[in-house]
């Protein structure tokens, strides 16, 4: 792997740790200016398509997230030209529970060179295996 | 958007479906083939990396998987140089029950000019909003 897909993949995982610091206190900030304007998002409840639908729903729960500490698992880049799959295993710590998610993030290199997710994908993970 | 690009993007839904149709009687093969070396995949109970792991896991589940019908859902193929993100509800009759998905799936396009799957996302949907 050259150095410059290293310094990506590095770049992607911090973008990514960014955002999920904010969401973690409440603040959707983060993701919704990462999010491209073509994003489609998938939770355990929900398909959202295009960034305004997202912003409304991201909006609506503002200040209600509430995470104290947070474990990022084994993140994984798969990169390509304009495109970088972010895979990780995410534990959240809230108010006495672990809440266990698979989570996916498609980022896409913009024309003004910047990284911005075009899919979201968060899932509870139902069991240990 | 192009004639070619609307090309591309039914070829990648008709690739996913016809992995599904041998998936619901049993069979992954369509999925094993599609999926390429480096595939990370999820589901609501497991993350696997590489192709070998997955291979793994499908075979031990071959011929258990039988869903009577499906529909797939309003599916959105978002597609740049070399990537396409497939993403559609997935309803499963199985049993007399119905199963709801979110599914994800990324395909890279490979220096042969094949379209592979290099993510897969399978969550249950948890509620109908």
């Amino acid at each position: 792997m050259t150095s410059e897909c290293t310094e990506v993949k590095a770049a992607i995982i911090a973008l990514e740790t960014q955002a999920l610091e904010l969401w973690n206190n409440g603040n959707p900030d983060g993701f919704m200016e990462l999010s491209a304007d073509d994003v489609v998002y998938f939770d355990p409840e929900q398909k959202l398509e295009g960034k305004r639908a997202l912003e409304d729903y991201y909006n609506s729960i503002r200040g209600m997230v509430k995470v104290e500490t947070y474990q990022m698992i084994k993140p994984v880049v798969q990169l390509s030209s304009d495109v970088a799959v972010l895979t990780y295993n995410l534990n959240s710590h809230s108010g006495g529970m672990i809440f266990k998610w698979n989570c996916t993030e498609v980022y896409r290199l913009n024309s003004s060179n910047q990284w911005k997710i075009i899919h979201t994908h968060w899932s509870l993970v139902q069991s240990d295996k």
